[in-house]
């Protein structure tokens, strides 16, 4: 990443955005069919359902006034390649997880998931009641882009190794899948880490290319079938306990739509959130039990790798606190996490352990 | 409450709703403005905001061609009476917490909140993608009504008493104010219970005719004033540990509207659902800090309390099994509960542990 090439790009975004506000808005009338390109293989279980649903939900709630057309990776532009498409205009929206955009800005990554960061209710709390959104919004104004967070995977798993992770020193050299700041983490162990798209990820774990990866969680890697290459599995990982993906619509065709079109895209986009977490919490359950049935086996990392993925998650963030925007952004983030965690150990999980105790 | 009563009504129901669908639709034309009364007193911090937020998102996205107008609790009619008048058609919608409703049928506690039930997220699993949902239409068949989960309050806090509660027999005698069933159980530990509007319980907290009571958490409580009256605060609860807030609409009305706006009213109830959830749990931490600064005692119920909690929430429970709906929706509920449950207590919860434990 050249920091300071987004840091002119920031300044100049500003000064657009700016005279933009000025201008008298001119609605686009009639029906519109907008592009949607995606950082999914069609139909891959979650993320590809989270884009069709808030596609659905806008195409209904609009009455088909707004239609969208879904783009799989590949068929218009590469799944890495959605955020510069829309920021160009060469589609209208992406539908993504925008931690794969921290070469564009370092602060993306918090709204998909951060290591050591928030959950998924955490999230939602500072994104529509704290700072959250406001500062998507001003990272949107940089990149000419409106977004919503539109979908999360919950608490992702660890992941699938070929070997037993026994000591931080068995990252070492390691060949793991792993995007965002998480994946840096993993470099700081010795990792070798790569960035690959969901739907290659199958072959190159299969051909010994990876020596492992994180994928989703259980229904989601069950459906790509890593557990026909290996049965080592991590339940808790450090690297995304809350992982949203987000609908980021070009700014200047989003100025274009009517405030009720505008208004559909933020809702679907919200529900989506909502239905898609749900959808991978409500299959999670029921396929680990399979995947143990397969012959899965079930681990989770032992403390002295929480210490080194912590203290290596650390070291990651602080390498970017030199960008005042991130900064900024992270100070909101962890001020926001200490207010809602504190609360949710007190009622949720103190009740939750009386509910587990008492029912046993 | 008269079983047969509800039963016979459900038979009829089911009647009409299955003639419903071999009729043709006619959508009503031109704008339209639907009347909302709800639980709550005007600008009742949470609740009432939930309420707006709904209606607002309404009217947005179908361009005014939708218009809710909001009747607080009273100005049409009363707090408890809202099911009533929407079931018979006398207003097109309730904004409200359903558990209100379980002397209609007791089922309509699982989409509140039941003692030693779902959490918040646990509930949505259920509600969207599993039978949850369906159920909830099932009951609207019986009393007229299309409904959607349009809120929530998170976990609840235990209450406001006048005494410190240090074993079950304190409960026996106590004047108490606990809706829905969680109410019935404390009511088998020998309270008195009452279930008041929120409007109505600082006044009977104030006077005395009231020994304690529950409201919703600490942001909510504060703006009510609880802490002028009582400085002794309880925490976790056991009876509502993630209580959802519902807008139902007359079937009738519902279904004469066109599919758009039927889209458009499911979605913003559950882009309100998130909305609120993320406004109490965003907010209840900053709260309980002011709580505490202002002398409030933070206490836990111990552990012989809750056993008693236990003990007499599945008694009340059990007492509805007779009910063959009850007994149905019941059942899908607690296999929902298990299987996410398992699954969030090895990602989520064993992350929080591990974040809690790194981070120190």
């Amino acid at each position: 990443m050249d920091r300071r090439s987004f840091l002119t790009k920031a300044a100049l975004g500003g000064t657009a955005a700016a005279a933009s506000t000025l201008a008298a808005p001119a609605y686009a009338q009639g029906n519109r069919t907008l592009t949607m390109v995606t950082s999914w293989g069609r139909g891959l279980a979650g993320v590809f359902d989270a884009a069709q649903h808030v596609a659905d939900q806008i195409t209904a709630m609009s009455d088909g006034s707004l239609t969208i057309e879904i783009k799989a990776a590949g068929e218009l532009v590469g799944a890495f390649e959605v955020f510069d498409a829309v920021s160009s205009g060469q589609a209208d929206m992406y539908h993504a997880a925008d931690y794969y955009f921290v070469g564009q800005h370092p602060a993306y990554a918090f709204y998909t998931s951060v290591p050591f960061g928030m959950t998924a209710q955490e999230l939602q709390n500072w994104y529509l009641h704290g700072d959250g959104q406001k500062y998507h919004d001003q990272l949107g104004e940089v990149f000419n882009l409106k977004s919503f967070i539109a979908g999360n995977t919950g608490a992702q798993a660890g992941g699938w190794f070929h070997n037993e992770m026994n000591s931080p020193e068995d990252f070492n050299g390691l060949k793991f899948r792993m995007p965002g700041l998480g994946g840096q983490a993993l470099g700081k162990l010795g990792a070798s880490v790569q960035n690959l798209p969901g739907s290659e990820v199958y072959q190159a774990l299969a051909s010994g290319a990876l020596d492992g990866t994180e994928w989703i969680g259980p229904w989601a890697d069950e459906v790509a079938g890593f557990q026909e290459i290996t049965k080592t599995y991590y339940t808790a990982g450090f690297h995304e306990p809350g992982a949203a993906l987000s609908l980021a619509t070009n700014r200047d065709v989003f100025n274009e739509l009517s405030p009720a079109h505008q208004k559909i895209i933020e809702n679907a986009s919200a529900t989506t959130h909502q239905w898609s977490l749900a959808q991978f919490l409500n299959n999670n359950g029921a396929a680990l039990q399979r995947l143990i049935a397969e012959g899965v086996q079930v681990k989770e990392f032992n403390d002295s790798i929480w210490d080194a993925f912590g203290a290596a998650s650390g070291e990651v963030l602080d390498g970017y606190m030199e960008d005042a925007l991130f900064a900024e952004i992270r100070a909101s983030y962890n001020a926001s996490m200490a207010a809602s965690s504190n609360w949710i150990d007190k009622s949720e999980s103190a009740y939750r352990s009386q509910r587990d105790r008492v029912l046993g």
